[in-house]
């Protein structure tokens, strides 16, 4: 077959080499991208009088009917036509004669595949956005259920404080929120057109860049035209933002899993999200957490695949940049399954509240309490943290807890304390004075859950 | 010795424990935020009524006295005493009596470590903006010098148009604008107090964060404690924000590394950022650009690295997090040196005009006008595109250019082909003549640097 | 319909879920090693007596005749059959009765995927070693003929020292002896067989791990069964060395795009491994080797990505696992593709030895032959390498070569220069004259290429 | 001051530059492999007759002068003389005058310091793998007392059944051994000497690289000189083999983090390996075993970070690979530091034999037995997993366990039941009957301990 750049070839190449250097097996995804963006070029370079409004005519009512194919996907792709971009042109020639072979007035391929790239991003980021949102929904109501909902609080997988159970899954609704920032203003380098930057120079062609980037929806357009052709800092970006997300639902993830050990049994996941085993007939494994811990991995190596893509390549395009697709792919693929289903697994948990009431009570994460109680009788914290540490070493000894302790044991250790320590103990009590700002006290977690809800609107 | 917070241990570490345990190699770069910090703590302490003024001031006192000491370099850090925060504890208390204990009222190292790291990088995120405009500058101010000067534009490093070289550096010049703005857009996320956070359920002390967080310059506060000491987010986002940059100073240095090889020689490096060798006297190596080059590799570790330690980390505070620092200081180091080396060097190297003249004149860089003047004859452009390249092929057999092609020779081709071809064929006419938006035509050059002016005011 | 492993389950995952952690779009890849490894397992459960041998002989059939088919691409996989294993179990018993339920006695899916892809792996990197062996071929033909073609030496990009362009291509091929070398002892770590080990814990039949590993071919088993389900070490190798081995291909693909820039010219790739642009007819782009040094950026992605899935990943089975597959496919095609592609381009490409010859001759690259002829006539290397530097910028300044100094010029800067320098300073006798081992003179390149052969053999 | 190299050069680099290039900083570590590697050649330029005996005496009083120094700390290095190799030399002649300069006759910069970088890694390798085998040493004592303790053994983190604690401990045991093998094999690449290389294309001197690498202690010398000086592979392996290490560390790290749990409490670590809170007077962090969980970060990152370095870099030297030592430098820090902690950690680890006990008492670990008893008596094993499934179910319901099911409700799901189940369902018997070859039974877990001594021998 004919290459379209063939003109001044002596020899086609074989086809494995065809296939090895050939996008169309991933780039064909951009394809309605791709019939836009054709759509709009020849629709200005009939405004411009580059073309005559015939061969416009023509050439649009061909890529409407591809459109149609597309859509019902009944377009043949081939892999000796390389890519999407010259795969339709071919389809085109075909369908309304030779002046299909106008469209590519004033264009590049370079310039092309940028413009579908920019296009395909932009509306995927928006879905990104719209998925972490349904996330963010799901986790305040499941937050608001639990307010009073008293938990373990943990540093170093050590019990530490006890704290409202809406508090723990809120961190997670902030930080989906700083991921939603993120996506959002990375739309700000997505939402540029490149089209009409040429190969790399521009063009000679009376075009206008403005009236293509309108038709696109696009806010700008690239000042620079080796600059257009060049830059994939945007998809870079899109897979740093997805990295900082999966980094988050892999956190998220690890706790599921450990909640819904044995050991601690603070959740059950709904049977939807469990998986058995097809040896061990009592289990019920935490699957698609793990999955998405895992996924987690694939997402860094596509981000640092496209980082090192890019090293050290000369300005403008090099075939090395079609390097850029695959990992944007995956990685988009991978975040929205990973919400869809993180969503429904949160949605659908059952928490175990009573079992999360009697693990507080059982335990020495009310240390600080007697430490700050101490202190605000006027003990400097760090004696009063050692004092505290006695006390804590003289019940593991014991084998009880502070509570526990009568007055006299704890008035060896100092004559501060007094009776009022045993409500200071009580950890519901502990919770519930915690209301610096952000804390977990019930008040401050209401007042925090409304500011969340602002944040949905 | 004894630790502050062994109260309940029997055992002290060994020392070489200690040692692997140990921060304060690396975060006493954090003195001044640590300092700075604590002197927001405790005046809020005092306006609270927390502590008694009588307190207040003199630990105001003697944590001012440790920043005297700081600025000179006079501080004294102990392995033992693990980090920045318990390093100056003890200096305070060692200062100023058990008094100095109270100053950790209310506040925990969790929240302690992460204001100094919001403190820190806030401050440096600026310079690092900074710099990214003075080298912004420099290549405006040689875009400028060069907007005439003809060079050859490559894509996949074969000659492909003619370009003016000034088209060329400020490609780079939007590079870093999009740095620029990242950097900008992250401050959003690293400008947030996470202060009062305690260790992470918030104090029952009845802590104003408002205050603290207005005195240490920070726009708002976390809403949610648990997030405040567990959030890296911040940091992440600085490193991938790096990491782009850096991938943009590797393209360039490739640039420059290739521009001065004997083969193109398309420019001199001052030999102030130039180096020798130590057995080859005639050599002139690139060796900043080289290293440059390099170092991009150490801060996509750095990413990777830190992205790595919060993979599937539970909340709140894990030891893992303080694996955090070290990549954002080797990284912050990385960026700033290579920015202003950077901006050196192309501030001092000397643009080979007259070889680049020549260059463009003897290739078939002018391919391209050659089918668009066919295609504007109303030759399909897929067509045109062939005959040009019959045309190119007939030259490479002969050993000449398309300048040197009688006009019978290319009527064989094509009898749209008239005398007119051969002013088209000017590689200056090339480059005058790409008047489209963001193009290389010396028009839009000039009107691209009046914007890229704008960018820097 | 009914998840074998359903007994306790109240609800079926919707088929989303099911979807998103099912792997049987990527590991049917696996569908020949899975039923060998079963027929393995049978025939064991068989000789043991743990299945009656009537069972045995009908599960062999079944499963032969299910291998007959997967080899003619016959068999539907069923995503809501999950993997590899239960579909081929499903179609077993839907092919052979309940019966075919046997087969996973003693076995859980476990072990079972562990010995697919040691089976799988194995077979592969021997292909891989193939590979490398016919592309150190290649290098080692292409090397034979170019003993005594000159060419510059470069380091810093710049011209260091002539050499033969033979010693520059066997550079190469030990760079691939190293890879070999690697592929090779990884083979000592996948050739184990974990069949066997159970779900874990190994199993209560009387099963005889020995006689498996025999049957597939394995040299040893596993010593504890946790650990060989646990186990991915195995695949991480052989990325890591992937990884290396792209490494080394993409320094080449670097050289042979650099050396076919119009301004370099030393070689010139054929039309076969090239292609070119759809807007500049004149142009012949590398592609081929663009590509491969871009899918360097895929293995380093996929390595990372494995690392990052396992780091932290208690024992033993995590569903985190099922991602060590896709990166270690993709990885193989990778790999496959890109050294069958690089041995015909190296095989197939012209080297311009004239422009080569022509280089060395106008260029500063004989510098070290003056130092070392200083040096040889007792200056200290030191002070030799001053003096050239002194001669060099002699000649720049006049715009010649050192050979174009007289006599009297040269001794200005020391007496010690006498007429026999200029036969020092010919390229030719400059490569020839090094002839320390392993150094670039014409006669120990030939030893050189010799060893090599060795190397093949 | 006056560059060694500083012949052609007329400006002096500003001393900014100089510092951002000089590697001083953390090349001096290669000190004592510097001067051994200067004390061969110098010896061998006599031996050669290239030097005369005269001199070569000189140089090595004066080499050895400065390694008595160096011993002692008493070197001081200058940033003005960029790295070791220029700071020796500087030092050399200013000890013993002009005559120093000879030293580097028939030598570069480029072969001497990959001849320090394979000395230093070579003696490093093997001090790794001492520490490796201290560590299974360790391993093996603690799972030698601990073969009759009975623990629950996970999948996906949920309890799937009962192990010998001695067998869980030993798969970290063989982990490592692949360590082991993998550095020891790693070693063929990494002793061999570059040294005689010069700058890439040998030396017209007639030295004896054959006789500097038998001083050096080198098995073999490289064959191609240009590979000599360019190659980082060893130092890649070395990361990667480090990064598979650390991964194996993370693993543990994270179940002794898990075991260590309030709701776990399978171990106690020994407070030498454990911390306090500033805050929490109770707490008792496991950080030893996070830090070391979230320095395989770090090592990742340096793994990317030598990757991203060479990646598309031409031949033969270039400065980017200056950027091959800090990463080595911190991963040989950080994985002898993590494994002599490990260690450490787990000889001291308390392991909480009667918490284990309990655990496996009661839970459903024991459910594969039932299944496993329900095939072994006819039933497919298929359907035997689906009417332990529905007993499991029924148990859960009542709250109770299997062994708490009367012989009638086990009856009711199927007849093959009877009286000698409860005997299968103790979780002593399940481990004792896992006699698989490499499965949990204590006969079996006996016989791997002592293949385990054979590997340590």
């Amino acid at each position: 077959m004919t290459k379209l750049w063939g003109g001044r070839f002596q020899k086609s190449a074989e086809s494995w080499v065809d296939e090895f250097g050939a996008s169309i097996g991933f780039d064909q995804q951009l394809v309605m991208e791709d019939i836009e963006g054709s759509l709009a070029h020849v629709t200005m370079l009939g405004a411009q009088g580059i073309l005559p409004q015939e061969d416009v005519e023509k050439i649009k009512w061909g890529l409407n009917e591809l459109r149609k194919k597309a859509e019902k996907g009944e377009l043949e792709y081939k892999v000796e036509n390389e890519d999407i971009h010259l795969n339709i042109e071919k389809m085109l020639i075909d369908l309304i004669g030779p002046v299909g072979g106008k469209l590519h007035t004033g264009r590049s391929r370079n310039d092309q595949v940028a413009t579908d790239m920019h296009l395909f991003l932009k509306k995927r980021v928006k879905e990104v956005v719209e998925l972490i949102e349904a996330f963010q929904k799901t986790i305040l109501e499941k937050a608001e259920q639990h307010i009073e909902t008293i938990a373990p609080g943990y540093t170093h997988m050590q019990r530490a404080q006890p704290i409202s159970f809406a508090h723990h899954l809120m961190a997670y609704f902030w930080m989906l929120e700083r991921d939603k920032e993120r996506f959002n203003q990375s739309l700000e380098r997505i939402d540029i057109s490149p089209l009409g930057a040429g190969a790399m120079a521009g063009t000679t062609f009376p075009i206008d860049r403005e009236m293509t980037a309108g038709l696109l929806g696009f806010s700008k357009i690239y000042e620079n035209s080796m600059d257009a052709v060049s830059d994939r800092d945007f998809i870079v970006e899109f897979l740093a933002n997805s990295a900082l997300l999966m980094t988050h639902l892999s956190r998220f993830a690890e706790e599921i899993i450990i909640w819904s050990t044995d050991e601690f049994k603070f959740i059950e996941l709904d049977d939807s999200f469990s998986t058995g085993s097809s040896i061990m007939p009592q289990k019920k494994n935490p699957d698609m957490a793990e999955l998405i811990r895992g996924k987690t991995g694939r997402v860094y190596g596509n981000l640092i695949g496209l980082l090192t893509v890019l090293k050290g390549t000369p300005l403008t395009y090099n075939k090395d940049m079609q390097e850029d697709k695959e990992g944007m792919f995956d990685t988009l693929q991978t975040i929205l399954g990973s919400l869809k289903i993180f969503e429904g697994m949160v949605r659908t948990m059952t928490v175990n509240t009573k079992r999360l009431n009697e693990a507080v009570h059982s335990d020495f994460s009310n240390a600080t309490e007697l430490a700050d109680y101490l202190a605000t009788k006027g003990m400097p914290f760090r004696k009063a943290h050692e004092v505290t540490g006695k006390l804590v070493f003289k019940c593991i000894q014991k084998g009880i807890y502070l509570k526990d302790l009568t007055l006299e044991e704890m008035k060896e250790e100092s004559e501060l304390i007094d009776e009022d320590v045993y409500e200071v103990l009580k950890p519901e009590a502990a919770v519930a004075r915690r209301l610096s700002q952000g804390g977990t006290g019930f008040e401050q977690v209401r007042k925090q859950i409304e500011k969340a809800k602002e944040c949905l609107k």
